[in-house]
């Protein structure tokens, strides 16, 4: 099966990066908008309570950290990407790091860039003129995230989540 | 914001049940494949946390339940729906009537009929169709429900997933 991990923002910055999901983004249909700590990875449904127990311990050890969205970019000429940019912090990175090492790790396949997508196999000209005014925009957004969520994908390439973890509570 | 509290069975049945969605439900883009524990109901924001604390409680006082789908059935002449029916028993009987009693009280519209949709809004001809065959189908699937979800829904009329309970637990 197909896991992955991420953190689903509040509903105001998901009503607004839905607003432009619904024109540009492929995956829209999939996945409730979203920051992803760790890329879509296989494993055997059997490991996912072994999974889950690691998980539950990596949420205790950390804390919830600020989402800060400060600008609109693209990862153009990577992909035809288009996001809402995250504002790195130290906690938001070290819970990233302990997502992607140990036993749970696996060769990046790039740095992290939090960031939440909102256009994705985008044409060029469509990419070009939408960042193009998204440049233009004045985007100042922060919230506490204290939670993150394991999914697992559907035949149909839709995400279900399997659990929600709480940052840095060990009695939930 | 509208809140609901639901279960997402297996991938497997799940992908059973968007085989069918996929062309018979309006909604299929919208949420999972579920079991409905509590409609949709309308709540503030600001009282999020009161009501995951008392779900906590709820799901430590339950235990799993067997979530057994014996036959395919129908709403109509109610509603256009049609629908995997799943077996009662007296864990999941008694975890509904903990999500729509005490504070989460609400008058229900109609009697608890466990089920997971798989069409809805459909026309006459196609529902009668439909359900004409699948009656002659054999389904007997059996798994064990450890955990149920609570919802919300954004303004495009799609669910993200809050928080996951497990049931029975008191050291999650």
């Amino acid at each position: 099966m197909k896991y992955g991990i991420a953190v689903f923002p509040s509903k105001k910055l998901q009503d607004i990066a839905n607003s432009y999901r619904k024109r540009y983004d492929t995956k829209y249909a999939k996945v409730p908008p979203h920051l992803t700590l760790k890329d879509p990875f296989e494993m055997e449904e059997e490991k996912a309570s072994e999974l889950v127990t690691h998980l539950r311990k990596v949420a205790e050890q950390s804390v919830p950290f600020t989402l800060g969205v400060y600008k609109y970019s693209s990862f153009y000429p990577v992909t035809n990407t288009i996001y809402m940019k995250v504002r790195e912090n130290a906690e938001l990175t070290s819970l990233h790091e302990k997502l992607n090492s140990g036993t749970l790790e696996k060769k990046l396949e790039h740095a992290f860039v939090p960031h939440i997508t909102i256009g994705q196999e985008m044409n060029y000209d469509e990419l070009s003129d939408v960042i193009g005014r998204l440049e233009l925009e004045t985007i100042n957004h922060e919230e506490t995230i204290d939670r993150f969520s394991l999914l697992y994908q559907l035949e149909n390439g839709t995400w279900t989540v399997y659990e929600t973890f709480l940052l840095g509570k060990n009695d939930q």
